[in-house]
Parts: C-alpha cells; sequence; structure tokens
C-alpha cells in the first residue's frame, strides 16, 4: 500500500526515516553500530514501540556483526554483546518490545552457544529481519481483525501516531484504518496533534496523506467537543505496554481520550500486537512512565512558548484502565473484556 | 500586588503591555488616538473581553481630548466622535465588553450634552478610569469570594489565562489564586498550555512568575493523568460567556477539563463577574462557537507541525453543561446548583 518504508536493513547499517524532521523534510539517519542505534531511539529518530524493538534488534545484529570478528563461538560473541545489549535495552524506558526483541535475540544466541561467532551472528540477523517482517504480518492481521469493527463511513479518532511510522510497517491503530480501507470502506480519520512532541499533526497526518486517507488535524483539546457534536463513531489507538488485565500505558493524553469516549458512548479500542501485552504486569499501576525533559513543553520546534526557565511536568505516558477499553484488537484476534480471561487464554493458545 | 499593569493610562496617552510578545520580550504598544488603539485591538496587543473594553474606552477619551480642542458643547463632541466610536468598535467583532464599554461612555457624553466639550472629555476621562477601577474591584471581589473555596497547600489547575492580562488587572481565575494568596494560603498553579494559542504557556505561566506564584505548566493532554494521581486538588476557569442555566462557553479544552474533574472528584470552578453571565441565552446550546483558520493548528509560531495543506478542524471555545460545575465564583458572591435559580437572583438582587 505505501512506497516508503520506515525502517529499512542495509545488511551493513541501518537506515531509518527521521520523524523529527517530518512532516517538512523526508530525510534519513543511518546507523552503524549499537551506539548510533541507540541514539536514534533516544532521540526519537525512530519512535513507536514495535518500531522501536524492531530498531534495537537491528543495533544489536550491526554489535554482532563487527565482534563475531573477534573470533571464538556463539557463547563468547553472546558475552561480549552485553554492553551493547545493555546500551539498547537502555534507551527508552516504557515500551515492552524492546526487551522483548532483544530476549528474543538472546535466545538464538544461547541457540547457538556452540557455532562459530560468525555463524551466532548470521543467525541474529536472520533472527532480527523476521522480526521485522513478522511485525508487518501481526500489524496486517490486526488491520484484518480491526476492519470488521469498523462501520463504513466511519469518523475514527486517534491519539498520537500508532501508524507505519510507530511499528516496522503498516501500524497497528492506522493498520486498522489500513485494514478497514483495504475491506472497500470509506472511512475519514481525526488525528489528535499530541502536544507535546506532535507525533498526530506531523507522523500520522503525513502517512494518511500520502496513503490518501481522509485526515483531519484537531489540537487535543478539541476531541471533547467533536465527540459531544457527535463527530467521533469511534476510537482506535495504539499501546506501549498492555498489562494482565488489559490495562493500557500508551502515549500521554490517551487516558483523557478514553474517559471523554466513554462520557459520549463512543466505543474506544486498542490496537497491538500479542507482544505489546506483558503477561508478567498484573495492572497498569506497575508499569514505569518515562517522565521527558522540559524543553518539549517549553520550546515547539525550537521556539519558546513558555518564559524561561518555567516549571514543567512532562510524563510521556499514560495509563488507561482496562474498564474504559472495549476491546483489544491484537494479531491473533479481538480480545473482549473480562481481559484478564481473554489475555490469559490468548497467550495460552499461542504456546 | 503585582508591579507591572497589563493597561495604564498616562492622561495623554495609553500604554499596554505587548501580549503577541509575551513571555520572550516585555514590550509596550503606546497608543495617542483613538485609531492606534483600535489597531491594538484588532492586532491582538491585548486580548481577554473585560481587556478589550477598557482599552476601548480609553481609546475614545483619547478621541475626546483631541476633539473637546475644537471647542462647543457636549453634544457637538458627541457628534464629532462617531467616526471614532466606530472604528473603535470594529476593532473586535464579537467581543460583548467593547460595545457595553462604549455604551456607557456614550450615556456619559449624552448627559453632559449641555456642558462644555472639554468638561464632557473630562467626564469621559473619569468614566473610563472608573471602568477600569470597577473592573479589578470586581476581579478583586471574585478573589475574595473565591479564596474561600481554596484550601491551604492547594494545587489548581488552570485552563488559558483568565488572569490580569486577560482582564484589566488581577484576573477572574488567577484572581481566585491571587485571593488566596492575599488571604495567607499557599497555593501551586498548574497551567495548561492551551492549545492551539498557548495562553496558558505564554501569559498564565509569564504573569504568575513575574508575581511568584508557583506554576507548572504542562502539555493539556498531561492533566488527566496528573488528576488520577492525585496531583490536583481543584480546577479554576474563566468564562467567555455564561448561560442563564450555568452552562459555560470557555476556551476550547475548558469541557474536557470539567468531565476529567468530575471523573476524579475533583471540584471545577467558573470565575467570572456577574457581566459575563448572559440572561437572554437560556442554555449553551444557542451559544456561538467561533472556528478559527486552520493556521493555529498548521503553525506553531510560524514553525510548520502538519504537512502543507493538512485538513483542520479549530473550534476556539466550548460548552462545558452546568451539571459538571460545582459553583461560579462572581463578584458578588459564590453561585451554587441550581443555576438557574442562583443567578436569577444574583440579577434580581443586583437591580
Amino acid at each position: 500500500m505505501s512506497s516508503w518504508e520506515p525502517i529499512t536493513w542495509r545488511g551493513d547499517h541501518l537506515r531509518l526515516l527521521d520523524q523529527r524532521r517530518l512532516p517538512t523534510e523526508e530525510t534519513d539517519v543511518l546507523c552503524r553500530d549499537a551506539s548510533e542505534t541507540a541514539t536514534a531511539i533516544t532521540d526519537m529518530v525512530v519512535r513507536g514501540a514495535p518500531a522501536i524493538g524492531v530498531t534495537a534488534a537491528y543495533g544489536l545484529v550491526l554489535a554482532a556483526k563487527t565482534r563475531a570478528a573477534e573470533g571464538g563461538d556463539g557463547a563468547a560473541l553472546r558475552e561480549r554483546l552485553q554492553p551493547d545489549r545493555r546500551e539498547l535495552l537502555d534507551s527508552r524506558p516504557t515500551a515492552v518490545n524492546l526487551r522483548w526483541a532483544l530476549d528474543r535475540l538472546d535466545l538464538i544466541l544461547e541457540e547457538r552457544a556452540a557455532d562459530s561467532a560468525s555463524e551466532a551472528a548470521a543467525a541474529l540477523e536472520s533472527a532480527a529481519v523476521a522480526l521485522h517482517e513478522d511485525d508487518i504480518a501481526a500489524n496486517r492481521a490486526i488491520g484484518r481483525h480491526g476492519a470488521t469493527v469498523v462501520p463504513d463511513e466511519a469518523r475514527l479518532l486517534t491519539h498520537c501516531n500508532a501508524g507505519a511510522l510507530a511499528t516496522a510497517g503498516y501500524g497497528t491503530a492506522l493498520g486498522v484504518v489500513r485494514g478497514a480501507v483495504e475491506a472497500g470502506k470509506k472511512v475519514a480519520v481525526l488525528a489528535d496533534e499530541t502536544r507535546p512532541f506532535l507525533q498526530g499533526a506531523r507522523l500520522t497526518a503525513w502517512e494518511l496523506m500520502k496513503d490518501d486517507i481522509p485526515v483531519t488535524v484537531i489540537a487535543d483539546v478539541a476531541a471533547a467537543s467533536l465527540m459531544r457534536a457527535g463527530e467521533v463513531d469511534l476510537v482506535v489507538v495504539g499501546a506501549d505496554r498492555i498489562a494482565a488485565n488489559g490495562d493500557v500505558a500508551n502515549k500521554v493524553g490517551t487516558y483523557p481520550v478514553a474517559v471523554l469516549a466513554r462520557e459520549h458512548g463512543i466505543p474506544f479500542y486498542v490496537a497491538a500486537p500479542l507482544s505489546t501485552i506483558d503477561p508478567t504486569m498484573p495492572d497498569g499501576d506497575g508499569i514505569p512512565i518515562e517522565e521527558r525533559g522540559p524543553e518539549e513543553v517549553r520550546e515547539c520546534f525550537g521556539v519558546p512558548v513558555t518564559p524561561e526557565g518555567a516549571a514543567v511536568r512532562n510524563p510521556a505516558f499514560d495509563v488507561t484502565p482496562s474498564a474504559l477499553v472495549k476491546a483489544i484488537i491484537t494479531d491473533v484476534g479481538i480480545l473482549e473484556p473480562p481481559f484478564t480471561e481473554s489475555i490469559a487464554r490468548a497467550f495460552a493458545d499461542g504456546d
């Protein structure tokens, strides 16, 4: 569907579409080692939990290819990769996919302990490419399942960017939008601009306009009155981490949208692959919420918008209690309340 | 309390703090005649309905002082002032206080028809100064009444700027904050940045920092999770128009704050002088909501934040149903539900 790619693996380097410069400039950042990859994640060249997971995986592959040249076996390589793994793991605190992707690669290294380091590195590369492809396939499955809950002529509200740019491609929340379009439905998207980083205004609008899907940008504060005026049929958002009870950590501003959706009788859906669910986290209270620096609020793309030195609070995420969630649209199907049961069942089926 | 004034009358000119340049620059605009004053209003050097009313009144006084030199009586002066009055009236199309202030001065000219033009001009000046002082006095009364509902150590959330900068001085919602401080209470303010025009980040933060009142700026989307975390004790906002049943039209983003306040059991107060209540408007459904141009959402102070030509919806106000309002803090006291009765009573007492 798209002629552009957010993440491209080139064998000896990783090409990332620089999301910080969208929508005014379409430029790339090239990562040639794990450090550059970790920095790209921290600096938000790439963002969105699944995209971060795939990016970190390629970052470890870049390190593995270099360190494999030192010889030895897979076990030695695994040992040598620990600092790289740590650096990548520390690049962003909230997204569960980061750890999940790196853990999956670690398993490969364990399996390849007796092989040569270069064989282990090659296996790692195959696994990262498979992760990338699996994520796109998972998003397409989310799109197919999600399309069934989207009425024809639906007006969907979304927050932040859970699109192709947030994933390895296709998107989760925007995967549902694309799935509905591919199912022949006419849809229109209202995109919350999503201060402070403006992922909705910059990224969601950009990628939907690229794909000729109707999108209208609003200030976050305008969603409530449009809901009250009957101009929103359903809400679909992505997730950074989902607890075992269905509580959802996602971009700050998701929780108020969920409260407002319930206030106006509008169904609120979360779209995410099963890998975003953290079965070890009983509920949302335990999910760490990253507090980012004050500049994002003090400035708007370099232009100061507060008095110098103004005190700022800048939580990057919030937690939406599962009671506000109508259903979780995953790659293995639509999970409905009670989520503790439907999530446990989905994980059991996957084993 | 403040060492700075948004509007200062100098006898032969009017000094306005240029709100377009806040918070990065503190500069003044001097108005020496009605034309310069009208231009300052049109260009939003000064904004906020009560502030606009007082400014326009001084603009007419500047014209009267010049035209009084041509001699004749008050009736002749009134005639000569018609073009100035028209120019001031046309400077902003929607501000109700603008017409109200100019009408009040017109009454003075009618009363002084038989006096000399210079005596009439002097009476006009006194009336404008009285308007200015009355507005500040009304805000101080709001502050005194409001202080009684603010607990010590309270953390107040406010939206937009209903402060000294939006009025002749002292403010309505921020009048409540100042009143609490003057009553010896320790308070801290959370200021919603208030996209798209950022009055909270730019103006509320600026004037509270000037007065050494603790203020923390947040993206509008962060209010919900801070409420959920128990970090907000009460909400106080201003109003652009209040209907006879207590429905409140105010800056877009006020309504979601009210819904979220109720969700978290946080009292939601509206602070406004009785003159903001429109007893001819039965409820909020009849209040026209201005839809402003797309540039405010497409750009952030000149920096593009959406793809070029992105579709935008930009309602400037929203309506908060009176059921979400704990009380309306006015200059004549605190009005409580049922508002249809308390508002009618307040107007009857005022007659």
